[in-house]
Formats: structure tokens, sequence, C-alpha cells
């Protein structure tokens, strides 16, 4: 069976975010004042073959821990979905 | 009030994903050839001030319209969330 998996790789909680920052600079100058605590990350969406949806979670927290995230900068989470 | 915005901004469906195809090749060399479609975008969060979720959604639609997402080759997705 396949699993469509929809992962978010964001900056940890406690960490400065430049990337972030520069995107709220960019709104405030572009007229968006009411934006505030800008956070960039990377979306990542996945087809898993897989026998259970347990099992297709299982496998991409693995490929975040060791391909999809930075283990020490960023968390991640998943939502596993049908495809 | 306060609203907690997630924004998904991926490559649009039929646009080639060249970031996509080199993870799931790196996947793959991994030891996960279970992983297939792979596509790579951003993640954004923000926080916006505004009088009701309507008008936060509405608010964060210009945003990426103006700056978050490039309207030629990539779509976004929204969730408005209470902060």
């Amino acid at each position: 069976m396949s699993y469509r998996v929809q992962v978010r790789v964001m900056p940890r909680g406690g960490l400065l975010d430049p990337q972030g920052q520069a995107v709220e600079h960019a709104l405030s100058a572009l007229g968006f004042p009411d934006a505030s605590a800008v956070r960039v990350g990377r979306a990542i969406e996945l087809e898993v073959a897989a026998e259970s949806r347990r099992e297709a979670e299982a496998r991409v927290r693995q490929m975040c821990d060791k391909l999809l995230a930075n283990p020490v900068t960023e968390d991640y989470l998943l939502e596993v979905g049908e495809s």
C-alpha cells in the first residue's frame, strides 16, 4: 500500500531564524506590519510504500533522522495520509 | 486578535522539481527505495494580527501573492489556527 506523507521541517524554537527575520522585514516593507514571529522551514511531500500507516510513519521518521532534517537545529512534524 | 498561520508553498504539479529529485535519489542511496514522488517546498509559519480568522486568511493570501510564493511556478496552502 502507498501512503502520502507531508513533512514540515522547522528551525528549532529557541534558535535564531535569519530567513524568517528577512521575510518578516520584507513583509513589513511591503505593507504587512501585521505579520510577526515569521519562521521559514522546508515542506517535503513523498509517497511511501508500506504495509500500514504506522510503518509508513516510522519509515519517514527514519528518513528525517538520516537526511531530511538536521537533528541539532531543526524539528519535524509528519502527517500521513492515504494516496 | 492574533492568529497563527501555517503556509506550505510547493512547486506546481506539472513542473519539474530538481530538489525533490535530488532528495529522492539521496534517500534511495541511503536505503530508502520505498520513497517516491518526493517534492520539496517551503514551510512558513507566522502570527497575524486580525479581527477574524477570515481576515487573517485573506491577509496571508495577499502576502503569498506578493512575496511568499511565486505565482508562476508554485502553489500554496494555508491553515489558520488561534495562537
